[in-house]
């Protein structure tokens, strides 16, 4: 991940937020014990990264986080991919649309731990296997070994990490890790929250952030065209490596990018057309304070008004209405204002009235 | 105004935004005939900008801007203040907490005009002018001499910026020019509007910005603690300058520090306690599957749900929905999941009963 930084104008080597996780760890650490565990935290807030642009990829995107601080136990996963189906069901996205390929970071280190591969090289292998669909695999291999692993191990990595069947990874490592554990918790709640069809076990998926220490998950569109949806797991130890106390934490970002794609994709993207209650229009010149008192009157009955800010033809005035989709036109004419009244057309049945300003509203 | 200006990976010099308006300004260029005038538009962005921090001044901010594209009349600049006026009834600000000062860059214009002062020099005047509170007044003239004018030109500028009243000032730049014809027919339709006793003249208002060319205008605290808590202007040039047609325009800017510190002073400032429906919780660690079925019932009929994720004496449950303002208790019990039943209790009432998990909604 290529960041923006720079040195602004005191010295300081700064960036622009690639992601959230950081400064919501050290919130945590900030507000110590007057935060109540657990904590259930939602964030949306612009990120930039400085990297090649693709479709659904943008240097600079708005990134949903939602994280869950203080949870040891995989009901909090759990809980967290429950938040973004319900999301999907809410914008009209089926699990035919969209799944959840999940794993576990613990699948990967209890391959690493067989080898007596050392625990430091753990995040380094994670990132190096997160690129295994974009670089070429004699690469990875390549990587791999620089940092000291046998071709044996290597093997074995890239064997398991194919695995797309938690029975199979099961006969592999045994029941008794909590890599296995793990997943099998979280298959069997996903079952009663009900969201079973939307998740399978897909051991190749780790996630490129280093931090990831337990489950990690993505989504993904079934047919394939586009890029990860959204990205998350566990990172029970990123609190100690800001200099706090290490606390259970989970969380998962989702940027704006790709679900619009997606939602293109499926014709779900919604029409968000004008809309404006009133539209409030002088007939001479002199009468624009008189539209304005008009204005002002509905605004304080909390109408929203398009105010006519000019002398304009009426042919005009209804062409915006349409494409404003105005429901009332108002107009101040010379006649009406004198009694103190002033012209409404409802704009959708055509029917006209007068009526005394004291009674507008 | 220092900006946060670096060079990216890629060469190109690149600042982060200091402030909306340019940015509009390109986009309707880009968008040109599409776009059907007046365009009446708003934002809420993020801005930055290099400077000494104070109090209501930080470096990065969100700020709301408004802008009326396309109408050369001062009943866009009318129709503008409104709207921040409007802003302030609805948070409960008064005309005796906040006023507007309003001028005219045309007022130094036309005294800049009668010394022959180069046009070009205008927007550097402005600029020298706006500090005008902040540095001292032997700097300002210094300042000013070394643009060119001569020193009785600076002491009929400085006398003319220290004018309160349009009287006085249609008595020096007499009824013909611009700025006072502006200037009359704003407080006429200011009066249309409602708002009269929010505004006053002020010769000092020119801001900070080098593209205004007609009204100016900021809001202030009457106390006169704070810094501007908004300000705004004509800029009938500003999109020649970056290479469109000139298109008459204006509009303000309005930061979320100052008015925070506003609100705060007139203990205004909502408290935003934490609101949630149910609080779901399962009795017994094997039964979180059960209470995850339940949230997500609760959830797909519309319902917020705080599900605790984990083992939790009850003492602890009821601090937290005491502490969340939850609405229901939702408690899943052996003896009542086994008959299909859940345990509802009302927090505000101390109601409870126990109900058929399809009749919960």
């Amino acid at each position: 991940m290529q960041l923006y930084c720079f040195e602004d104008r005191g010295n300081r080597r700064v960036a622009l937020r690639p992601e959230l996780t950081p400064s919501l760890a050290r919130l945590v650490i900030q507000k110590g014990k007057s935060v109540s565990l657990p904590l259930k935290w939602f964030a949306v807030g612009q990120c930039w990264r400085y990297e090649r642009m693709t479709r659904g990829r943008r240097r600079e995107h708005y990134q949903w986080n939602m994280d869950i601080i203080g949870v040891p136990e995989v009901m909090a996963e759990a809980e967290l991919i429950s938040s973004i189906v319900t999301f999907f069901k809410r914008v009209g996205i089926t699990a035919s649309d969209v799944g959840f390929k999940v794993s576990s970071r613990k699948v990967l280190q209890e391959v690493l731990r067989c080898y007596s591969i050392p625990e430091n090289l753990f995040g380094k292998v994670c990132v190096i296997i997160d690129k295994m669909e974009k670089i070429p695999i004699d690469e990875i291999t390549k990587e791999l070994k620089s940092l000291g692993m046998s071709e044996e191990a290597i093997k074995d990595l890239l064997q398991v990490l194919s695995i797309k069947s938690l029975t199979k990874l099961e006969e592999i490592l045994g029941a008794a890790g909590e890599a296995v554990a793990d997943l099998k918790q979280l298959f069997s709640l996903a079952e009663k929250f009900g969201y079973s069809e939307w998740i399978q076990f897909d051991a190749s998926v780790v996630r490129g952030l280093a931090y990831y220490t337990g489950i990690v998950f993505e989504g993904f569109d079934r047919e394939g065209k586009l890029r990860a949806i959204c990205g998350g797991g566990r990172y029970d130890h990123l609190l100690s490596t800001f200099g706090g106390d290490d606390v259970p934490a989970c969380g998962f970002g989702f940027g704006d990018a790709v679900i619009i794609e997606l939602l293109k994709e499926k014709g779900l993207l919604p029409e968000l057309s004008l809309q404006v209650e009133n539209i409030v229009c002088a007939l001479d010149h002199y009468l624009q304070g008189a539209a304005a008192a008009v204005a002002t009157r509905l605004r304080e009955k909390g109408q929203s008004v398009d105010l006519v800010l000019e002398s304009k033809p009426l042919k005009w005035v209804f062409k915006r209405a349409a494409r404003t989709n105005a429901q009332r036109l108002i107009l101040v004419g010379n006649s009406e204002w004198q009694r103190g009244m002033v012209s409404v057309k409802i704009l959708s049945s055509g029917e006209q009235y007068e009526i005394k300003l004291d009674e507008l509203e």
